[in-house]
């Protein structure tokens, strides 16, 4: 799991600065699809993955008011803090455990930490599939997608 | 990896679901980002997914025309053919050979069997994001994308 999380993690840092080429408005306009827009789709994968990470620590959930990262800098801030805390998760939990049962406030529903894991791999990347759209409605190229033949950022992974 | 293949094939099925809405000028009209319709998007998902899964086991690349699948049903037809074998080629390496060395006609590179899977994988949830915006620009509801709550067809998992 922990090199789908690394190529998520590079691919959203590339849409970053892919992002940084758009004036502000362009950013957050809204756009048919998704969540709404570039800046809000980005925020929002941070977010629930941030939020799922927590629950399955059963650490108290802490939820981000959107109207208070208005700016592609402060969602990349965002991004950067985040992530901090999901690598030292990943990094405690190498050996897994995927069995385990999560209960998070937002959802009724059990579910085991290795479905959460899978959960939040295929949100980032079914989201960045949407960004891909508005970048050619926009006739701009976007970040390349493609998994094989990139060399991964070992954001997790470690000589030990 | 293989919940993410049982995922995806799902997702893969509903969206077939979803798209016998549509009429065949829908299904088959040019549409901005990813390859360019419906049809075309299902087509070549399946068609990426077979040519790797082979390229993998050593064999020789089938290439399909994809004018010789003009319809939903043809598309579908190819989707069951192919997936059957590629089932095959999952129960049959259960124990993995991840580390395992890929040379594929296509490409000039050197892969990695893990590295083939996890770009499959990859691959299709990326066109499945893109047919979601493209339905929202149809004023329809999209196939979920959820990947947690969702029981999964055990496609090649099985009790032994």
């Amino acid at each position: 799991m922990i090199p789908f999380f690394e190529y998520n993690w590079q691919v959203r840092d590339e849409w970053f600065a892919w992002c940084s080429q758009l004036p502000e408005e362009e950013l957050i306009r809204f756009r048919t699809g998704g969540v709404g827009s570039f800046l809000k789709t980005l925020f929002h994968i941070i977010d629930v993955e941030y939020s799922w990470i927590r629950g399955i620590q059963g650490k108290e959930d802490i939820v981000f008011d959107y109207a208070g990262y208005d700016s592609l800098e402060k969602v990349q801030s965002l991004s950067d803090r985040c992530r901090s805390e999901v690598i030292e998760f990943l990094k405690e939990n190498r050996e897994g455990r995927a069995t385990d049962a999560v209960r998070v406030p937002w959802d009724d529903e059990k579910f085991t930490v290795g479905e959460v894991l899978h959960h939040l791999i295929a949100h980032e990347i079914h989201h960045i599939g949407q960004l891909s759209v508005w970048a050619r409605e926009l006739d701009l190229t976007p970040v390349s997608a493609h998994y094989a033949g990139r060399t991964l950022k070992p954001f997790v992974s470690y000589e030990s």
